[in-house]
């Protein structure tokens, strides 16, 4: 019949966009696996703050997103998944460490700074930068998918901050990474996006860590009488 | 013409209807007022973790949303006020001190532990309750508009934590402060929900504090050989 | 390769997040189960008010919504599962009849009198009531989130209401089950969130219903000159 | 300052697009006008069910939403819109009475038959039409923006239905209405939809109601022996 | 226990509700089958533009949407489906030729004329026409839900145009086809729905043709003479 | 009263957060200005097409979105602003011109080629480039938020894109502008970002040009010889 084969063509369309948004929840919590009794410890993220940073790096981060908590499998627990539009990400810095520029593409963050002091700043989509200095206790907005960044002013002590994020799925995207970590982006592009030689841009693209965690060079005079200055 | 009366019709559906939605933003950023050039000041929220637990009460809170932000009117500047669906509450916890039982009607909470241990725990919609103990560096996640709680589990030091909720107008209704605070609830309406005598809620009403800030009792054993059990 | 990783990766990642919102419907129907043609049939739900309050229950109430609608399998057909975001409640209520306090964590409610007078609230976060007497074929709005409630005013007849919510699954949290049926919550945490002594609170989780159906109490004086007030 | 050039512009576009969404509320409620204190009576449609069907007319409706609820300026107090993405249509229908073929551009609808049997159905986007009969208490799902219908099966008295849909304006477009009420349509837009002669067509204009309320002919036959099948 | 219990249950709940909305995307891209590595070909679709139109028939169109981006078989790759809630539809409109009467019950579209002269219109709610003509390089915007049409001006050449819509899946629903095309369809319905005879709505239901493209008639008139004027 | 009170502060909140989301819209459409008939002109965009790029400009682009709409005052007419979440952007590409490295922060992308070839690409947040080579009739998608770029192949012709994206004002962020045109960010910054020495992005940052629109440099080599790879 004409309607048996409606069925199946229905079915196959949904197989194919069963993911989609993480705007309303459509259940109290949903659960990723199942291999013993659901309690309260499935709905924690423990040590969310165990972040080092090692030398040479600028920050270390760690974050309780979809991503990771489904690695959680060291608790021997049934994982509630909690997704419903929200993820933390706990960033350590170094003294005068950065988290380098970068874009979250699906999430507006909120950073709370937590121990020391930082310089952020934004971009917005008509090129200015908002920048200014937080200490402890201060809150700051990163509206979604802006160029951003924070550096921690100190060059003797650490820094820790927690960013909240609106989706349990925000991502991350480091400019630096982005344009010289992929293999394949012929250099006429990042030519063109910098208006810059081909000869910069290679000694930029071959000085590139392939780590994605540039340490920075002796200029960045953090520390040394450097003023920074709201924006 | 006719025309121009649709024009009318639909220019006033517009009037009321214009607020919905914290789901996806349309803009980098947008203002609620203008008096001066704006920086990235207006996109801080200085001084968030300044709450004070003054004797006998449980907790104090401080949040960041659309409900605050607008009135840091003392920076003498533009407000660049944040509204992309997140904000923040920090909270300060007495020795045992409580957030007593509350829901927020519009959002998902996540919360971080910053100093100190904290009881977290939350009620489904199937009357089960899921809790925890959490150490500072911990998170947890409390779904959106289910009842939660959160307890300090120490009557010697304060705790604190940051609460992370997806909304920037998440809404907090306090279950106590809804049903004893309000003038004009018939005691038969409370008297049902609990299945309990006239007198007996009578007795709490009476009791409770017109601040909605309810401090306990001599019973309540925190730190005095309480083990607080996962569920 | 690794590229085939990232595609491993990004499935798992599918697999844990599919459900999310209600918002957009990207069909015009799914079907949650095949067994034989679709039809007409499979959009309904049939008796939705055939709902019996049996003596001394307060009221009942049966739901077209996420939860039921696959349940229907004595229909013996395809179920086409109308997933796009609206429920149905009906209720009918008892003489003096209550549907005790409770809140609705994913949905608005719009609750439409078929039959008798209603004495209904809700509690804002201002713990401000708001409520009023309604008659057959009066509306009224329960706002997301918040706490309600809905009083037959007859002590002679019984009442039947039409609840809509914007969720196929609005979950319902009953203040009273929720805070007396579940085992495992301190009684520190009751205690507070009243302001009340652990005996007054024990003497009512005593006596509260392992059905979470509360049946009042003689005190509540329904339909005995007790006048209901708009607020 | 170019800084304050670019608050002014950022102004202005958030004075075109303040509309948008009812996907999540961001306050508890919106008040669309202040002339008085607030009470429960601002959030209650009064006599939504009061709708009469004159002879000659198929049905009739009376609906709670953004549009009908400013009107309610009769009760002389502030108007608390619920503007939660939820709305009602109360319809009441003339002995074999139609609510002719329609669509909802932004709703999904639920019907619950109040009293009488009626014959309804709707057209998915693959031309196949799903339709049953219903009795009073049961419910069925139109889902959104598909063309649907209802007929009373009765010759003799009338039906009545409530209508939830999950917008607060979610517009209703007569097929019929839409095609012969306007000017200025060309009559070959008319013929190619319908593969059909000019005469024809032209025909059905001249004859159409300019109320926009069709009353069939003397061809129906409702009654008259004919059998409703489920498609 | 009965905590296992529940856990089944909040699976099942998950099967039937994995789908849902088209607003935020949750993660980068997802894959819809794999069987081979993933390239930039992925997210590509060929030939979108390779539209027929056969003597007689008035348009032809190709989709590049949920449902025709899977059926891309012969590229032999994984498929990376871009689910992200845009899709686009290219028209190629014969001499005269018309895009139908139609709606499209999840999207907005945005229509693009690439070459050719165009008229376009839609009818809103309340049954007002608004059309104009449209000149190759102009766009013009339908709003969600509502009828519309195009019709190409010119009695000599094609035209051609690039209809984005904000849904993955946005769905059509041509008027003409959804009344004629179904079976079971009950007289009486289109009857009332036009306000005419069941012989004159006979007579274009047995002539309108099985594929669902109507031809038009020798009365259509375009290019000789006949003025388009905006509305 | 204290209700008078709560009515203002309930009015202010939402004179802040009347913007919000493109995601559903709540009316047929909306006006933003009012000084003449509405018609079917006010919901065209003439001449989008119309886009120019002078010698040594790599493109030109021309959007109907939120920004540009209201502009079109030259009409002498009322403005119908279609707000539902879509909006174009029309790009002519010189000869090897490119539209530079940039992102959507509230939007994917389809593309369309209507002349010449293209080579596009993205980066996912992983730093995996998906690239390919697209001729004119094909399409691409570039999920949102991430980094993405066209090049037009041609060293002797030019090329014409049509770009759909999911949002009234996406919003677009050059990576190049965002960088190197604000005033205020800290030589540490994007040192750091690049892991690259002071004077090597200093001598990028004088030589950017002040539009915006990088020229790129001799050493692109499109079209002598290069062939662009899918990856």
């Amino acid at each position: 019949m004409a309607r048996a084969g409606v069925l199946l063509l229905v079915l196959a369309a949904v197989a194919v966009v069963a993911f989609a948004s993480d705007a309303d929840p459509v259940a109290d919590f949903v659960l990723s696996a199942a291999n013993g009794p659901v309690t309260g410890s499935n709905f924690a993220f423990r040590g969310l703050n165990n972040v080092n940073v090692t030398s040479g790096q600028g920050s270390g981060a760690r974050s309780a997103n979809v991503a990771t908590f489904p690695a959680l499998t060291l608790i021997k627990k049934l994982l509630a998944l909690p997704v419903q539009g929200i993820s933390y990400t706990y960033i350590n810095y170094a003294p005068c460490g950065q988290n380098p520029i970068h874009t979250h593409p699906r999430a507006t963050e909120l950073l709370f700074v937590i121990e020391g002091q930082l310089y952020v700043g934004f971009v917005d989509t008509n090129n200015t930068l908002f920048s200014t200095t937080l200490n402890a206790g201060d809150a700051f907005v990163f509206p979604r998918g802006l160029i951003h960044f924070q550096q921690n002013t100190s060059p003797y002590g650490g820094a820790r901050a927690l960013a909240a994020l609106n989706s349990q799925n925000p991502g991350t995207q480091r400019v630096g990474s982005a344009l010289f970590l992929p293999s394949g982006i012929p250099g006429t592009i990042t030519q063109v996006a910098f208006n810059a030689q081909a000869a910069a841009l290679e000694a930029i693209k071959q000085n590139f860590p392939a780590s994605g965690n540039p340490v920075g060079t002796s200029d960045t005079g953090c520390g040394r009488g450097f003023t920074y200055q709201d924006n």
